[in-house]
């Protein structure tokens, strides 16, 4: 971390913030610019204590050097990156490509028992459908078959993993109530999901540190990579490994589509930030139905190794969000296609070479090429 | 509503649509335009079953006509706005002026008497303070002296009850979880403040719908006014009134505020929306503790009437955010400087016109007046 | 398009909208629904005179029903998709991929030779770079090898064409200013590009309408797609066709990217809204080089027809932008994984399936999977 | 500035990278941390040659520590900040609060002549209107009375002036095409606006630089604070001064308002970043007429001492935006209203306390206060 002092901060200033430094157990460096003083402070500041240097006199900034999330930070180097894996029931995720498919909600037996051998047959792997569902309007109607008290809840999470035992498939469920989570590790649910309006819910993340089951965690729509990443570390802070990154769209200022899918935090997430496996889910990315499959299959290309579509047996009786909800032809079409993408993806792997294995080659050409270029 | 056939839309199509919003006992009209038939849907279409229209063949889109909240919406007409007035404790809300004063967070109980004082002596109404806060990284090192348990919750919530009494000012303080409602109640916190994080948490809003305490619910951060009158209108449904809206920054690409306060839909809110008390943070809003005086100033002539800012003893030791919070005397100052400007607000009343007052005045000109500038 | 009157407003006030649309010549239909009456507005409205209804006594707002760019605007239906081609050069632009590499800037003779080398031999089809640059600070210090006046210009076009002559690759190059246009035309530059900076600069846009040059227009920051069409409307409203889009990221809150690749916008760009081929310049769009091949990758997926790198022949004497330059090897390697997910993308076309295909056969069987899964 | 190495960086590439440095005859510091080393670069680096060292083999980053904007800097230090104040015409900028009024476009003689008399009447002090107008649509069927040729520019710019001098009123009017500069200057118009879209047209600016005539820049949609100020700084950089900034709303995902008025960084501007003044443009920053007073006050308290209104004789037949225009009595009004808060905005200039003021004193305090609130 550095210190940016303000540009007319005094003598006395600065040194009383390396005085205070060093009564913590800190070391520093100091840097003598023309405009400010810079003080480097060395080692790890997680545990830096309450009063806080940034509120010393004179002091300008804080300037962060080492990311601030250490669980959910990539390990290895450019040249050898190492992802984690870990299972959703019986499937690996990470390693392969891994689609979540199911409706937006759980509305009869019949229709989620429709819905698994739907995603069964389309080459899903596993099951989703929403159980209590979160609505931006009170007067949707409709907030999920689980909505109105636990009971319903369970009656719901009951039919989800039935009809996924039925056709042998891990189910994936969106949770919203701190107090809930025993009875969706009772219920047999295979993954919690937590949704976008979620995404920093405290005491929600905070109780999900001591659930063995895998979590989806979706990325909120005002979060930059690395805030997102901090949210996601919350959860990580005493060992939790299985943690599925989801991206689904952020808020900007475009209009036609409902959100922005931001494909290029995908690729730096995979290629540079973390190890942490990345889902894509392109219906609520786009919230248009017919972009739902090209968009998927950038998405494998950018660097998700998940896909997360909402389908259904029959969008035009859906109870909630049919309107970006696939046709099962879609769906089948949209696996068919993605499997294949993913397969060119892992052939072509080779052809991706990051730039620290070719900057000494360049480096040493520096003098040379200069003088052919501009005859320095 | 309207619904939008699309382009190519058959006869069928059309009419199959028509019969089913028939079937469905509403009452509908029809424009068939030259690329677009139109079928307006008349009434409350608030129980719009779920066999939703928009997934029928041949349909492109719904066309919201009427505001989708209604309780939270404006009641009068623009030339006889009506606002709602209720109060947290003992101090009344939207007919004067309230600033809403305090630290970030309760830290000790001689720390929270103290900023009392504090709050009393500067012209503050309501004394705020978290008890468990949420912070964006989980390495903050400090979430609240009520962090860890509902013991500590409780320790913490007496605090600043008390320190609140000491000085004769009702307390306003965020609540995180929502099975700690009674908790907080219980204890005699005045007011709940829901934080920007669970703007959209559902589970807590809706429980939220059943005390008779008076909420800050703060805006999201990617929430529009609409969606985010949507939110507030969940917890208005069973009708609860005393709701303040808080608008405390938008994320936008700024990068050198911490936020993008929005005051142009403070104004929104205020002349056209809602009647509703709406109250700015202005230190979340810019996280720049030297801009938190003007922009609070300014925030009274945007529309606000209640105003929250953060404040401590001394900045220098407060254990979270105290680059954002004032000092004693900027606090006082800013009270005094915003009572200014809500009088002289209230003096120039009659200045503001709304256009309503004038169209039918200059359309009766339209004839003359176009004759003079174009010869037409 | 239909006018929405106030909530308030009068029959007088109704019955003057409609009449003063007759007049016009426009025939109207009325809808009165229980909160607003509508208007509904027929036919070609784009000639709609400057008195605008939307002034007139009574009006709330004039809801768009038909797309306001016409020329722009997709011409087949869902099922049959039309999209126009062109040709940069000798280079055929919508039926087969396209790559445009170069450096940011012709810096030397020497150098824009090797670099037109180095894009031929990784098999990209037309060579890029720039003359005369816009930068965002400017103390850059390098403002392009034509900056400082249309003598240095010739020269640097001249060095340009030259280049990419010895190779048989046409060339494109950014124009800033629109008095040089004949200059381009006479120096054999073969397609002309309109930075991001100057995506809304009238004067420039206009005068492009009379030039038989192909175009890549770059969309602003701040576009969003409806808004972006009818910026590249204006250059078409005369009958000029041989327009490229371009995404190269929009602003939003990201930080780690330099901007966010809206690929969603790409996939409607090409699959609903235009039938003008989408390029995208993932240099740009996220500012990252090492993040350039998997974007440019997912591009080709999302609807690119056209891709736009950015590459030097060695990136570390770069004049400008180098950290987004490509390495040569990375160039060759991105160019070959392309191809591969074009061909991968056509043979799979079939695959995708628009919903318009599959409306009717859902809707028939609504009653039938009502019953089974509902009861109903 | 800083150069961050990357976490794997070799002991011969940070070597390397001191050595470039030192060749270029600049004096470094080095950080040795436990991740990064850093390297400090004392002096100026404006003028830091291309082949630049961000591209050196293990540079991961270039941290800016001071300002890039020289001209366009704050000039004093927060405890005396210091205001730069020129003319246009014969109106002071600066000290007094200014009023720019007019309508969007000179439609005719006799319109902008009612228009002068207008804005006299209602206590504006420079009369504004477009005379060639950029749209956001070529179909909008109005770009201006002198849009089709210089001759036509001519006429309407002599109109303006005409006009303007008949009440004694400077004029204001955007221009759009670097070339009539001096067409602008011969026909008496006293300063000149750069319109949002044209906020970053290089060659415009560049121009710019010449003309004696003060100049409104109107900040970009997609800009920061740092960035705008970069774009100034550009007619700055060889000695160019008056120069007035102009907040207009930027881009955000708020949709109920045309754009988002930023007046966090209005107020950012005037207390922290520039001596430059500030105009807002409430017109623009909301694109909704009846809040255009209540935010025109509020941005005097956010640091405006300019004030941009749209206004029109008649708006019911205002060729353009006649729907944010303001109605003559609302003009006059808000006048009245901006002018009482500036006179209490300068009556509390002592109320308002920057921090710096009272750092050492809360320093001074910390162990004594530490102790009594923590028992530390």
């Amino acid at each position: 971390m550095i210190v940016k002092m303000r540009r007319v901060a005094t003598e006395r200033e600065i040194h009383a913030v390396e005085q205070r430094l060093s009564e913590l157990g800190y070391n520093t460096g100091k840097l003598t610019g023309t405009d400010h003083t810079l003080i480097g402070v060395y080692g790890d500041i997680s545990q830096l204590p309450h009063a806080d240097i940034s509120k010393m006199s004179g002091v300008e900034q804080l300037i962060q050097i080492s990311r601030k999330y250490k669980r959910a930070a990539q390990k290895g180097d450019p040249l050898n990156l190492i992802y984690s894996s870990f299972n959703i029931g019986n499937v690996p995720i990470g390693d392969s490509l891994v689609v979540i498919a199911g409706p937006c909600s759980v509305e009869s037996e019949a229709q989620i028992v429709a819905s698994a051998h739907m995603a069964k047959e389309a080459g899903a792997h596993v099951l989703r459908g929403g159980v209590h569902k979160y609505r931006s309007s009170p007067y949707s109607g409709w907030e999920g078959i689980g909505s109105e008290s636990k009971k319903a809840l369970k009656k719901g999470l009951d039919m989800i993993v039935k009809a996924g035992r039925e056709v042998d498939m891990p189910t994936a469920v969106e949770i919203l109530d701190h107090t809930t989570i025993p009875l969706f590790e009772d219920c047999g649910v295979d993954c919690l999901q937590i949704g976008e309006p979620n995404s920093r819910n405290t005491v929600l993340l905070n109780e999900l540190r001591n659930t063995e089951l895998p979590v989806i965690h979706k990325r909120g729509h005002s979060l930059d990579a690395e805030e997102y990443l901090l949210w996601v570390e919350r959860m990580m802070v005493r060992g939790k490994e299985n943690i599925i990154l989801c991206e689904r769209g952020i808020r900007s200022h475009t209009k036609y589509t409902r959100n922005t899918l931001d494909l290029g935090t995908v690729a730096a997430f995979h290629y540079q930030l973390t190890g942490l496996p990345v889902a894509v889910d392109a219906s609520h990315g786009s919230g248009i139905r017919d972009l739902v499959h090209p968009l998927s299959v950038a998405s494998v290309f950018a660097g998700a190794s998940v896909l997360i579509a909402e389908a259904h047996p029959n969008p035009m009786i859906a109870k909630s969000d049919g309107f970006q909800a696939l046709y099962p032809e879609q769906l089948s079409n949209l696996i068919r296609a993605a499997t294949a993408a993913w397969k060119l993806r892992e052939n072509m792997k080779d052809l991706y070479i990051p730039s620290r294995a070719l900057e000494q080659t360049y480096e040493s050409r520096v003098d040379e090429d200069a003088a052919h270029f501009f005859g320095e």
